[in-house]
């Protein structure tokens, strides 16, 4: 677990970086300098709209680590994922039931960011996301999480609602935020839970919300149609938060 | 009431337009084009890090509407803002207690954005932002408010503090987020409400929170300091509106 950022340096490695999937948050590339492979990397750059600075020769040799930077540097960020058991075991070593939060495709890393930085505060053991559909650990995620990335266990998984019908195995409910719901103030959400936010646009995809037990709708007055879902995680995990020490 | 944008065209209507404080979302300028006035536009768009775009004279022949762009044309964003009254009128209007969100310094426009949005879906009546310490309303406030600022009154006053006592001459109640108050849970948020949301980094500033009815507690777990200000704004507003109509 924890958030790291590591260089990556040389034309192969770095384009090799990028072809592996790996989240690179910015790139210092040698000024001038137009050659085949760093065209190569510059495009890769900005398909994957990443952060390019255009640095001198000193700079470079200046920051590279090797001593072999062939124009190019990659700081790749590196985090350590949990497993879902991870997650499971740390509720279970607290004396806690399970609180974990599931991610169905938030794409803006300051959501991601933020979401993570209320899943630690509100006493979460963890936060799971989906392989495919969703944002990367980026820089920008560990900054809007405050710090709450170091300390907040993040397992990726293969299917999300697979992985909610394993868990309930173990005895855990799930609710999502649904308008067509019970309003969450009269849910029961006492039990061993996971909370699930939905993508930004779209909200939960259907497979998912079909392994929900509960659909809780946030009341809302107002002429558009959601909040923020940063905003939404936030005002249900505390209803949860609410529901599990008052009672 | 209502946020516009609208375009500004010429050189010394950019720069008087800078000079007067408004908000330039995108400026966009005649490529290579470096004599002293442009130079002048430029070293202000970058002084209050507002995005420049350098384009053709076709394009921008295209844009004016003027036909005189001189090289420079501004996106510059117009809200009409509300007053104060016009706030607790649209309340009583409504046959209901006046719920206001107070903004003391909010700086990053996506929460406030996302701070608006959230006072517009929990029915606030409108949101009060100071004139000196705040981010203005610009194409990304409007932008992440996902519409709400079309909706939703917000009104600028010199001084947060005399506000918020003429307010309570009104009747109204004022609470503010602070780890050192009582459990919101526990709190009487059920009469005339106006709800604090501080700084992202120093909070609600001293001034402010000596006039502060109530100071709530979000309970928090965990090994940072706090939530994002637009979650904390959206948690603190649910839990009004969970203790204002459960009752």
């Amino acid at each position: 677990m924890g958030y790291t950022e590591s260089y990556v340096e040389g034309r192969n490695a770095v384009i090799e970086a990028f072809r592996s999937g790996k989240t690179i948050d910015k790139l210092f590339l040698l000024d001038g300098c137009q050659d085949g492979p760093i065209m190569t990397i510059k495009r890769e750059a900005k398909k994957q709209n990443c952060l390019m600075k255009f640095v001198s020769k000193e700079r470079l040799d200046q920051m590279s680590e090797t001593g072999k930077h062939q124009g190019v540097i990659a700081l790749v960020a590196a985090y350590e994922y949990a497993e879902v058991e991870d997650i499971l075991n740390a509720a279970k070593e607290k004396g806690e039931k399970p609180f974990i939060f599931l991610l169905d495709g938030i794409e803006d890393p300051h959501n991601l960011g933020a979401i993570i930085r209320t899943a630690h505060l509100a006493g979460a053991h963890g936060v799971i996301i989906p392989k495919n559909r969703a944002v990367g650990l980026t820089a920008t995620v560990a900054r809007t999480s405050a710090g709450a990335l170091n300390y907040t266990m993040v397992a990726k998984v293969t299917n999300l609602a697979t992985t909610i019908e394993n868990l309930k195995k173990e005895g855990m409910w799930f609710v999502c935020a649904d308008m067509k719901g019970e309003t969450m103030y009269r849910l029961d959400l006492t039990g061993a839970i996971g909370l699930v936010i939905g993508n930004e646009g779209e909200g939960v995809s259907r497979l998912v919300k079909e392994k929900c037990d509960f659909l809780a709708a946030i009341p809302m007055k107002g002429q558009i149609d959601s909040l923020n879902a940063s905003v939404a995680a936030g005002v249900l995990a505390y209803e949860i938060v609410r529901q599990q020490t008052m009672k």
